[in-house]
């Protein structure tokens, strides 16, 4: 594995794969890497002949009061993890080498940013959609691997490449969980024994939510209702949010028609949990795509 | 010459070109061509193996006041003249084909904007900008062409690649001239024969102060009021600015160091006119970029 710190440096490697024609795996991280980052990095593996792992805590996207400087970093390990994943080039850049001048044109995101975990993040969008533009265009990858768990960041990266007409392919991958349904997050080690044991009705509840339309039910109220009677009675967390939405749209919908987004939020003491399930509705049967 | 219209047949041309290793030079315009169009085609045409224009007047960039619908149009007589120049591509996308919906990303400019033409087209270099991403991710060109003519576009496009990190070389080509030195614009037609004959001072005006700095002037001030005089002494028009700033920030400077741009824009009765002079310091020896 090659670890390269400089745009310079990652450029000529591109170059050098482009003109052997091969094709560019992409995988964008924050780092601190877990299980969910090492499953791109292996499906990238398999669909390219070069990997690319990118390391990288992107200031533009916090906001003033929000975690920047105390975001966990751990080189080392990740670059053993890398390794063993099967990334070719890991990109550790500075943030002075991705932003040597303050930049002098950015994204901005009109779309799909009104719900969720945008709703309290402002401006956090803008600053993933402008790193993600810069980081595809210095690989120049033919494919980039995100993860369902975020599946805002998802619908918001897939915006960015239909408007801007970005030649990249995006590859949404499935939701890594524990034996018990619980998605696996860097934040589940803050769980207390009892929160960890109740955590997986996260995940039964918006199971409860694919079944009841299974069964029929249509309406997005009563079945936010029930999925937050759920969350109540069997989490024992505080619920921050359940929303049934269109999905990558991500807009208010009265009743299940077309691809639908179910996603929750809860707050236990240390840590707060994001969880979703994307249930695209395929001629009259119901798939779940997770 | 191959006239494509849609989004998904300049793909599968670019595929093409790319598995074969061709270069690709791009010119980007509104068509209704004139010589600066067809110079920057033929600069194109030298460097690449293949050169592609675009012809589309791109409502984004247009202000709600502003001569969208009004823009004049000629596509018979474009495709003549772009074949001629040597385009083996000309992409003549429809607006539904450039925005099938309204974009849920867009580029903003924070930089180079609030001086010269951009004063009073608040949101123009936000739609060239994002126009230009579009078109660079569609061609995938090496290379793309732009007239030093519009220096303020320039400084903009310079400042996108740059600020994110896009894998193209941008070519500044000299302004095109009326042998008696008038920058060569579709809107001269509109001059009367009184305003054409005194036209040529504008570029005089800018050529005296290149001349003054040459001979030792470093105080903009003195600069711009020598210049200023001149225009609305010999011009015959209202002077609408006459600015020197450095280049390519355009930021105010109060005397001279590093590259500077010297332009001016004056209204005659039924067109405005821009010129500008690029002056370079390259060691202790003033080059004139134009």
């Amino acid at each position: 594995m090659n670890i390269i710190r400089t745009v310079a440096d990652l450029k000529k490697e591109v170059r050098y794969f482009q003109l052997d024609n091969q094709s560019i795996g992409f995988v964008p991280t924050m780092g601190f890497l877990h299980e969910g980052h090492l499953t791109l990095a292996r499906e990238a593996r398999k669909e390219n002949d070069v990997v690319i792992m990118s390391i990288f805590v992107n200031p533009l996207q916090f906001g003033p009061n929000e975690d920047f400087e105390r975001y966990p970093r751990d080189e080392e390990r990740d670059m053993a993890l890398a390794k063993e994943a099967g990334v070719d080039i890991l990109f550790l850049p500075s943030v002075e080498e991705m932003y040597p001048d303050e930049p002098s044109v950015t994204l901005t995101v009109h779309k799909r940013t009104n719900a969720l975990c945008g709703l309290s993040r402002v401006g956090h969008f803008d600053g993933v959609a402008t790193v993600v533009m810069k980081l595809f265009h210095l690989t120049e990858a033919d494919r980039a691997y995100f993860g369902k768990k975020d599946a805002q960041q998802l619908a918001v990266i897939h915006g960015l490449v239909d408007s801007l007409n970005v030649p990249i392919e995006i590859v949404g991958v499935d939701t890594v969980r524990e034996p018990d349904g619980l998605a696996k997050s860097s934040r589940n080690v803050y769980l207390l024994p009892e929160e960890r044991e109740k955590a997986p009705a996260i995940y039964k509840a918006l199971q409860l939510v694919a079944a009841s339309i299974e069964a029929g039910e249509t309406n997005t109220g009563h079945l936010k209702q029930q999925a937050r009677s759920m969350l109540e009675e069997q989490t024992g967390a505080e619920v921050d949010y359940v929303e049934i939405l269109s999905y990558p749209e991500l807009t208010a919908v009265d009743s299940i028609s077309g691809t639908i987004i179910a996603a929750a939020a809860v707050k236990y003491k240390n840590a707060r949990l994001i969880d979703n399930v994307i249930l695209p509705m395929k001629g009259s049967t119901l798939c779940f795509a997770q």
